[in-house]
This record gives structure tokens, C-alpha cells and sequence, in this order.
């Protein structure tokens, strides 16, 4: 029994708003150093405080128990995709990342710049880690040279920071994933990528693509020290992921300032909404078009910054400053309203972690856990447990009396 | 998408050491006979309580709900193994609870001698209980007569308790589960094994093969009485499991006092490291032996024993007994430890159940769940939540930082 069907079959038209506040990274440890406390423990927040004494809480599971998810497998799971049937390539999440807007069957592949000697072996993969300026010269000299393959294949390439490119084909008759062009180390050449399923013809069309994308491009940086060549690695294309408004019967919008979430959302089809270069201006957004949209993804990207530098005192300030802010959104009395994150986030850990991520969930019926603050320790205890991040929409959907009655 | 696979591509190489340490059958439950406290409530633990002070904690359910495990399940679920993907056989159990070193694809028999009248009638399925030093007798004459069947298939016969003894033919082409030579009552004759499968060429030899042992073992016992017959059942096959090595890149040393639970350990490839007659010189011994290993899986049995005889003050008892020694453990600073049972086995049951028994899990980044003292009830509000047992040592990978990201 396909569980999606089953609440497909049962889906209603939304009648409210729904909204997701993402605060990326959230989730935290208690360890000695920081007294025992998570930064959600330490930190004031007389508005979540109040919004938790009337809501339900619980944990979720990013992918799978013991797992640390990148932010695209953390992201798709808070969209209601499982991680682990939905993967996306890396060259995609780099794309996205970039700003580039993917379409479905490009094919995207993260690059950097490397050095060659005279027999085409690699003597440095970064090429000795040449400067944003020149990679963006160098990026500008190929896009001006190479725009289609000889199939009509269109490329498009995309600098980004110090020795790190992306290049994206866009045609037919191709599908990811392909092998890495990348020896891993130095002293070997350039290995030709070939299609990781060699039966599959949409994946050798791809492979013998990417071979003409190098044939084209290598002469024209000959020459050139220390960056006379290029690696690819994660060519893989846009995947093909059922729509979130056919999936849930919601027109979404997406809220962020990071190119990467905005592209996240887009690939589920949501509709970037932009303007916000902070959490205020993200959430005055919002309200601003609260008429056009049914369910609103909202990303804050600041407590996982704080969290990978493994700065505490940040982190905690972090949050207080969305606590400020909250009551822009909350005065517009969403229907339902989920606060999370996509994955944890610890200090002490200073990266992304698997512990789950605390959830809170606030609707006219969601009732309330009674357990005081928003806090890691607190949602243990809620009445949701802990679950898989890709029911958080399905609870959402149930808090909006979006589905039917299953069977009489 | 298959999970396994997931984690195995995810794997890094253990840096520290990781221990379970299992205390069997550690899970109790709470009821008016002993003033509504566990063992575990009732037990003073300084050591224990210092440990969970810092530590996440969490229930597992050993094989699925309401269901209450052997110690073949309930370790294999410990060691990652699905127990009802990987079943071992009784016969298989049986004989490496009798310190018996399974090879794989032996097949191993639970046997008991029984009485027979003229016609080959059972009359007595357990030979009126005959004493051990009799069954020895019997097994002795077996195994001086029978070495090997005709197709050079060898013959192992162990004596065990009373009546008991097991068989293990070690050959190739065979294969288990066989159908029990065991009518289940009396009054009916002894019937012939025949494959659970029929169209299964190794099962059917390995049927044949148990037949023949029948008609060369029987006669050998004529006129014998009240011994003159035997009954065979869980005939089954050494199952083809992974390796521990090769699934978790843990090198593994299994300290245990008795023969099943050290066999267990070797079915999943584990080295057993001999010498403790007591769980200070279990923990001494996996002290001494710190370099050598991993991982270390220490099993402690007399929780479990005790909980059997229903006897509440001794499984109290043995509880304090492992907190007074495990500074011995502690002293090494293992990366990871987690204590837990292979399930419960509750002094108001006097025997093993379902009930999902406790887990207690540290390292650096395990994050405190700050719930004071490791028993049952505080580890229903744990951050591990109640999870299946076979992700224990997944979340004990994670813990050593023996997964890289998922995704990017």
C-alpha cells in the first residue's frame, strides 16, 4: 500500500494558511561545557514560550537513525520527500546554491579549477587555489566560447568561490548520475566520466556530452598557470520530484535569503518570494502576501551558521532575535503553524549532527503538551514523539482539517 | 532504497573504542509487589547515576511490538540484524549454547532421547528425564559409532541437560529449516524429517542425511531402556549472516561467561577473548585487551537469571554488583559506550518480554537528556525515543563520527 495514495485519496482543499518556520540547524546537545544546556534552553523567548504553552511537540528524525543529512536531504524531508527515495546529486544542491534556476532534466555538476602538466596529469586539484577574480574570468572565457554542444545541448557555467565552478547542460535525451572526471588525487589524469548504469542511454548521452564539454573547453585554457584545467564531480540531474502543490493540494511560497533554500523549494515547485535580507523583513513578507499562497516556507539560516562555528552565545542570540520578531507572523493567526529546523545543528559538534530536531506544532487543534518552553528536552516528552521529518507536512495537513475521515 | 547500503557508504574508519555492554534481560517493569519500583529504581548505582547524568537515553523495542525475543533474537538485534530477517534456528542456538564452534552451513539439531515401544510408538517423549550422566553415556556410544554418513557428511553429537543433546552434521550441499522428528505427543510413531521447502534440492539432502543418522542411531540403541529412541527438532542451517567486521569496519571482541552468548557473538564473526568467570574480570579483561579491538560487546548474564526466578532483591543485587565494577570500564574512556539488555525480563513475568528495555548512551556529542538516573521511566522521555534495537549500533557509529554527511 502506497502510504502518498492514501493521503492523496484523502486530501481536502486547505481552507486557512500553513505556515513552516524553518530555523536551520535548530536542534542542539546539553554537554558540560555549556552547562548542560541547549542554546534553546539558555535563550529568552517569551514569545515561543507562550506559543509552546498552547502547542504540541515533538522530534524528528532527518533521514534515518544515526544519519546527518546535507542541507537538501534536510530540506526534502521537511517538504514531505523521504531522503533516502529522493536524492539529489551534489552538482544540483551546488547549482542551487549558486542561484542557478534548474529545470527538470538539467544536468548539473560541480567544478573546480585544477593544474595540468604537459602530459595531462594533475599536479594540483585546486590549482593552487586561485582567486573568486580569476575563476570568474576564467568561467567568463568558456561560457563566451562554449553555449551549445554539438547536439544543440545548451551550457551554462556558473563561478563561485576561490577555485569552485558549476556547469549545467540543458537538452534532451540525458539523465544523471554520471562518474566523477576527477582522479581524487594527484598524479593521474583526468579520468573520462561514464554513465554509472552502463545499459542506460539517457546516462551515456550524458557521459559522451560532458567528454565534448571537455574537449571543447581544455584547449581554450591551455596555457594557463596554475589553472589550465578543470575536475567535475556529483553529475547528476535535476530530479524528478512530484510537485508540492499536486502532492498536498498547496500553493506554496518560499521565503529565504540563501540561494540554496530558495533553489530547494523551487524544486519542489514552490514560488520564491523575494525582498528579505533578515528574519523581520522574511516575515513582513510573508504577511505581505499572505492572500496569495495556502502553506509559506520560511527559512532562517542564522542558527545553523552560529552552529557550525560552534559559537554558542550566537546561536542563542540568534534565536532570541526570531523571538522578537515572531509576533509579525503570529498576529496574522496562521491555521497551523510548525517551528523546526532540518537538522540538528550542535556547538559542540561545530557541523550538521543526527540528533533530531525539535518540533513544535500550533493549531486551534493541536492541543497543548503542557510542557512549558520550546525546548529539545521538553518536545521528548510531546505528544507527536519522535518521528520521521516527512510527516511533518502530514500533521500539518491533519492540523488543517485537510484530510477525510479514513474509512466509515 | 536499501538502508544498509546507505550506512555502508557512509562509513569511516572508528578512531576511538565503542562498548555495549549488556546486561541481559535488564528491562523490568513496575508493579504493586515491589511497590511500584524496577530493579533498576531500586538499586543503588553512584556510578551508573554519575554516567546518565551526561548521557541520552532511550527504550528499544527488541524485535517488534509485543514481541518477546530468545537470546538468539535478542542479541542479534543487539549486534544490528534484523531478527526476522535473520533467524537462527533453535538447533543452531541449542548448540552454541553448549559451547559447540558452529562452522557455516553446519546443521544443527535440538535432540532428546525418548522411549519407544516394539511397534516404534513413542511412549515417553522425554525418557522419564534420565539423568545427564546417562545421556553422556548415550551420546558417547552414538558418536563412537557414528563419525560420518555415507556421503562423508561429519556427525558431532554433544550431550547436554537431563535428556537433552544436539546434533550437528557438517557436509556441503545441505541446507535447513527440516520438519521436526518429533511427533509433539505421545502415542504416535517418530515421523521422518522432510524439507520445508520441497523443491529444495539442499534441504532435501540434508533431510536424507538426518534420516540416515535415524536408521544407523536407532538400532544402536535397542533394547535400551528408558532410552531406546530420540526426537530431533529446529533443524536448521548455520545462517548465512554478514560480517561484523565487514558491515560496521569494527574489529569486534565478545566477552562473555557462557557458551550461547559467546557463540552468538562468533555467528556475526565477533573474536571472543576468554578468561573472566565474573563481570570485575569480564571488565579486566576487556581492559587488557583495549588495543586489540574496536569494539567491545561485554555481556553480564545475571540479571537475566534472577529475573527468571522471578527473585526481585537478587536482580537488585546484581544490578549494584556491575555499577560497584564498572570504574574498570569507565577508566578506559571509551569514544562510546551504551548499556542496555537484549530485552526484559521482568521479576513479575519470571521470564523474558517484550517490554522495550532500557538504553543508556554516552560520548562527547551523545548531548545529556538530563533526566537524572538510568531506569525505565526515565528513559521513556529520552532523546532516543523507542526505537528498534537493531539501531543501536548505528547510533553508536554515529556517536564514534563514523558516518560522513548524507547529501550535500
Amino acid at each position: 500500500m502506497n502510504i502518498d495514495a492514501v493521503y492523496s485519496g484523502l486530501t481536502l482543499a486547505p481552507k486557512g494558511k500553513l505556515v513552516l518556520l524553518v530555523l536551520d540547524g535548530l536542534g542542539d546537545i546539553a554537554v558540560a561545557a555549556n552547562g548542560f544546556k541547549t542554546p534553546l534552553e539558555a535563550a529568552s523567548t517569551p514569545n515561543l514560550d507562550q506559543l509552546a504553552g498552547k502547542s504540541s511537540m515533538g522530534r524528528m528524525t532527518p533521514v534515518a537513525p544515526g544519519i546527518t543529512p546535507g542541507s537538501g536531504p534536510g530540506h526534502l524531508g521537511l517538504f514531505g520527500y523521504d531522503p533516502l527515495e529522493f536524492q539529489v546529486g551534489r552538482g544540483v544542491i551546488e547549482a542551487l546554491g549558486l542561484g542557478f534556476e534548474l529545470k527538470a532534466g538539467d544536468i548539473a555538476a560541480r567544478a573546480n579549477f585544477c593544474s595540468l602538466d604537459d602530459n595531462g596529469i594533475v599536479t594540483d586539484r585546486r590549482a593552487g587555489r586561485i582567486e573568486t577574480a580569476i575563476c570568474e574570468e576564467l568561467c567568463g572565457l568558456l561560457s563566451s566560447s562554449i553555449s551549445r554542444l554539438d547536439d544543440g545541448t545548451q551550457v551554462f557555467i556558473c563561478p563561485g568561490k576561490g577555485h569552485r565552478f558549476v556547469v549545467v547542460f540543458r537538452g534532451t535525451g540525458m539523465e544523471g548520475p554520471i562518474s566523477d572526471a576527477d582522479p581524487n588525487r594527484e598524479g593521474k589524469p583526468i579520468p573520462d566520466p561514464h554513465p554509472t548504469n552502463p545499459d542506460c542511454p539517457l546516462q551515456k548521452k550524458a557521459a559522451a556530452n560532458i567528454k565534448e564539454f571537455y574537449e571543447k573547453a581544455l584547449p581554450l585554457l591551455k596555457g594557463r598557470q596554475p589553472a589550465n584545467g578543470f575536475l567535475m564531480r556529483g553529475i547528476a540531474h535535476q530530479p524528478d520530484i512530484p510537485l508540492f502543490q499536486d502532492r498536498y493540494l498547496l500553493k506554496a511560497g518560499c521565503i529565504a535569503i540563501y540561494p540554496m533554500y530558495k533553489g530547494l523549494a523551487q524544486l519542489v515547485g514552490m514560488t520564491k518570494i523575494e525582498g528579505a535580507s533578515s528574519i523581520e523583513q522574511e516575515l513582513r513578507l510573508c504577511a505581505s502576501h499572505w492572500d496569495e499562497y495556502d502553506f509559506f516556507f520560511i527559512h532562517f539560516k542564522d542558527t545553523d551558521m552560529h552552529g557550525e562555528d560552534g559559537n554558542f552565545d550566537a546561536k542563542v542570540k540568534a534565536i532570541e532575535t526570531l523571538d522578537s520578531v515572531l509576533p509579525i507572523l503570529l498576529e496574522k493567526n496562521p491555521e497551523v503553524i510548525a517551528i523546526t529546523g532540518d537538522h540538528s545543528t550542535p556547538c559542540a559538534v561545530a557541523g550538521h549532527s543526527w540528533h533530531p530536531q525539535p518540533v513544535l506544532l500550533h493549531s486551534a487543534i493541536s492541543g497543548s503538551d503542557g510542557l512549558g518552553r520550546f525546548t529539545e528536552k521538553n518536545a521528548n516528552s510531546g505528544s507527536l514523539g519522535i518521528f520521521d521529518a516527512k510527516y511533518l507536512i502530514r500533521h500539518m495537513q491533519a492540523n488543517a482539517k485537510m484530510f477525510d475521515k479514513f474509512g466509515a
